[in-house]
């Protein structure tokens, strides 16, 4: 497949994930995450979002979002949330069928919720003819790569809890918002009182990573046996708990390094430190950034040079600020179409001519100067 | 962990599965399905159980079960099956959830469906205060490991069909029941007329292996759309296929063999072909048998080398006819105890003192030996 | 409790309707809708709608709603509404939990849909991150007392049917909107090309009335079972099927007039015709309309008056065409406040100062004359 | 329609029960339960069953069934009931799609919980693979006509609150039952420690009288959504509401009784007392038996009447101890079949020929004489 812009899944894993996995592929573990990976992302999860936070490790981002829900509402209640919501335009109906809640949708100019927006929707409480509002729910960054600041998520929290509600946060590209703010994930989430949170570490270089964590305690209540009755519990956890630890663990290296020896199925240890690729150490620590960090740093990177160059080209308009890894663009039905048979990528709302470009973990600036080249060339053909 | 008979999904994952996902991991891939493995995969399953199969990749045995119910029954519907069925004591209720149908459950002795069992169940058609009895769900091997045979499962198939019902496999350890009863995929269920297949393989020897196989074309309706909408649509859906696909795949082996090179997170291309480990090929062809078939040939082996050394013992009653890889036993509530102190496994019945023994693609002749060594000195304990 | 126009389900029921319920109080009948009298409400719905026509009884509107859903679509498929039709803002979420299926909506000035307007939903189809829009879902008439000409319920099933949609109707109050329009229930529904009506006459006399109609009988597939599943198959049917009969029914009267005679248990037949109450015959035929066109023509004309005299008060301002028996009004937010306490209504849109005064089957001219009275007395203590 | 001994609600509805809708049809009401015979419903029902008791009145016993259920479990929580229970057999799987949980079957000789047979069932807490038992559930009587007696009530109840668990009832026929047993409504459920009841009163004269009834208030949360949700609100709620307070009240009667006037719509207050028709009345009281007492004590004695009978003729034989109003008997295929032509009732179990003859509050002593001639010639003619 050529390469291109299409989506953050799109690329594949980061050698540390692979290598994780290669890792935990040892001797037996208990299955459904009674096993020592599990256990040590446990602790770790708690070092990262403050000692209440609570990991349910699940397969995707519709899993880690419905089961969120699950934990926030009944079916009678509902969840308030941009028109724009993944969990309102690209789950086809899973809080629906699963949880059996309705979405309250605000249209909103750029993604993000308000409070006044939110507003709108509070309403009818105790009135047994409407689903009552029980839940906020905001992406961060949003779909169209917007980032609330930490003020507004704050205010969203408190507006919630004064109806007592509950705020949650669809965190699928979490690590783009962190960088982006400066600030780590337990300051823009438990910090400001988020109360459940998809955390997914998938479109940042996992094979598989993405969870359900509750940061308010009061909604860890049978959550075990929703995920199992929702289909979500995995069986060989060990694999996916071992990627989310290598995401999120910064410092020393946790264990001597080793490799995979082709062929032979054994995992050879080897002496010395993993060597780091990127290069990317704190200044004068000596300390790794973690994955999840340094993936998102390039991707925001690689948006950032992508919207600088893209500016530069007359007759193509970005739509939003570009905040993290995703720009929106829009140019001509033709140029974009054309464009389309050289790079892959998609249209976000074809009647208005607006497309989205994601960069990614492994975007690189050849990809970018490539492509800005080709956009040139399609727009001069006109 | 201890090592024991716990599970086979206690078991980590073969070596060609992590090799297949290292393979996998090169350059950008549509998610969700659309990508080349997944495409090859396709082509593959129907090579593996005739022209007419379609397969849709799931994360767990969970997820393949309520999917195929899901193709097979509306949720006035019900699935008959026995009362040991995974689908109806191991999933916490996700048919009752997810498509909201009634199992119709009935008592065996050794947790086979007959006819005549079935037929109990086969009354209230077209009575609106009964879900209508619309499909048929066996597990082969059954959760006591015991077996169908062709004849059986053809016999079940002739009688759903007869009623207009679909006939539906639970096959989380299929290979295990075709190594013994040296059958191919297909001819154990496409041509005995099963409809349905839960068909896994991360009880064999993979991360994550899971799917719903359609044989029957007329339940492979709108499909795709439930699959996602009960939240069981991967994203980077290549690194399933992949392992699907190593599982599966015999003959000469596809690609040259490479090997990782820890801690540079690259794939190195070596020179040669993949070193087979087992050293198991068909007599006289040259050719690897898939991973599938040695792993499951060994795992079967080990539960006969277990189960004739345990009938040496005096002492221990053997349940069930040990038919693949699980060998149930009653054994005195104090020596069990003790065993499990030195040995993962658990209790079956724990009333009646019957615990079930799992072998596992990596179960050594040293694990057995070992363990029917502790297994004696209990005994002796006494 | 005060008179007032709160709502058309505030007054009792028709007197026809209890005779009709004493009239099915005779002998034994089979339940759930195996007797007599329901057997002459299909034919009656036939004779109604057309041949094709196929009513299931339920007990409210929700579930008449609800079933009509599940009959056009699955869970993985939505149905495009207004944002204020009833089974988007009225029904606590019953599609959602009941059927699991999406409620796409769309704001609109006057409660009704256009083309136009459904078309900004029509997409997505095929791709399976969307609920596959299946269904047009229009009430008929509107929650704001608008009316849907036919050409324009003939022009949203006809967008419905070119993109293999179904059109359903939600005529909870279907009766004024026929008398408004003088046109016949079929001229509404079946050939304007609906494929589902929720059809009811609580809002307008009966005590219970309320269906969901199949006029396309491709939607006709187990719906008994889907009926009883729901909760909303009645055992003792006759008595529903009476009351929705003797809405129906026009012409000679079917049976000799009787009497209940109190405190004896018995009904007691007379000779003579039952006596017309309201007076209202067809010019010039003697032959009585049927109770459903009596009392919406009484309502309507109710809400006419009501609204004359509303006209010529200063102050208060009419916000929608008055079509059926309905007056939305926009008047000072203490003057409301204040006539509430006189009159029963409910508020439409606190923050705008908008009520809705609904007229009834058995509002008089004398509530409406005192009510004008009221306001006008409100009005001055300004 | 031939009479006969199908079902108790083949019958129609009580004079009573018409004289309380006509009685309730007078003026403006609020609807959905905000009236005043719905207020003095709920103290009605509090003065029966306890000061704690909540009353949610539905439309039919599969609405009371699962919204009783829906009280007491989530959708990953089990109910054990009888194999035979009405909820598991009756209800075409509705507690599985609207509640979503799983029914625990036991199988009876009788129709019959014992704390040993249910404690089969209760294992697996704390295991996220099993449907989590939350609570028992019992008829009352059986559908097999039999009768738990008040200590096999309280030993199931203390079970259950052992295990922080609920004891349900469905009640369809509770009158019948307390009639049997000699005791109140309240000595049978609340005093035995019931946590919630399904209350009806259809298949005792009623038209349609059916409810939940929570006994335990840490159940009554958000039930008022839920009910709405599921369906089960009805909108004139006073019609509903009238019946059962009909159904309950005892003593003086509240309202002087009157007249429906045939023809006139108009219901005509006499002066005087209400005619009693039975003569049934406590002895020395000068008080009357309330509804349910008197139409129930009349179908017991009516079903004793005609197991008398049925055992004076040789070749029929009863099959269970026969304690309310239900007579089940084997007999020969032949004959049953022919008796059906000349009376109506249901075969039980076909294969069995086990047939149910069941009374009814309008069951009279002809129809049983007739009945057992019928019998008799039908055996003679063998």
């Amino acid at each position: 497949m050529k390469r291109g812009f299409g989506s953050d899944n799109h690329s594949g894993a980061s050698p540390e994930a692979i290598e994780a996995l290669v890792r935990a592929n040892s001797e037996h573990a208990l299955a459904y995450g009674d096993d020592e990976v599990t256990a040590r992302l446990e602790q770790l999860i708690q070092t990262t979002f403050g000692p209440q936070a609570k990991i349910y490790l699940v397969f995707n981002g519709t899993g880690a979002n419905v089961l969120s829900i699950d934990a926030m509402c009944r079916s009678h209640e509902a969840v308030v949330c941009a028109e724009t919501a993944h969990i309102n335009v690209d789950e086809c109906g899973a809080p629906q069928r699963v949880v059996g809640c309705r979405l309250l949708t605000v249209d909103t100019p750029d993604g993000k919720l308000t409070p006044d927006l939110v507003r709108t929707r509070l309403h009818g409480f105790g009135f047994e003819h409407h689903s009552q509002p029980k839940a906020i729910s905001i992406s961060q960054p949003t779909e169209l790569g917007t980032l609330y600041t930490l003020d507004e998520i704050r205010a969203l929290a408190e507006l919630a809890h004064s109806h007592g509600m509950y705020l949650h946060v669809d965190g699928a590209r979490l690590a783009n918002a962190a960088v982006a703010l400066g600030c780590s994930f337990k300051e823009m989430t438990t910090d400001c009182g988020v109360d459940a949170l998809s955390f997914g570490g998938t479109k940042n270089g996992l094979l598989m990573g993405e969870s359900c964590v509750l940061l308010n305690p009061a909604l860890d209540v049978e959550m075990k046996y929703r995920r199992k009755q929702m289909t979500q519990l995995g069986s060989k956890m060990r694999f996916m708990a071992a990627q989310m630890e290598c995401y999120l663990e910064s410092g020393e290296l946790r264990v001597e390094s080793g490799g995979w020896r082709a062929g032979s199925g054994e995992w050879r240890v080897e002496s010395g430190e993993r060597r780091v690729e990127s290069g990317e150490r704190r200044a004068g620590s000596g300390e790794q950034a973690p994955l999840w960090k340094r993936n998102a740093e390039h991707s925001n990177r690689m948006a950032q040079l992508l919207r600088a160059e893209v500016e530069k080209v007359e007759g193509v308009k970005i739509m939003y600020p570009v905040q993290v890894n995703s720009v929106f663009a829009q140019l001509p039905t033709d140029v974009w179409h054309r464009l389309q048979q050289r790079y892959f990528f998609y249209d976000w709302d074809e009647a208005a001519d607006v497309v989205r470009w994601m960069c990614s973990f492994d975007t690189t600036e050849d990809d970018i100067h490539g492509f800005i080249n080709a956009l040139k060339e399609e727009l001069c053909r006109q």
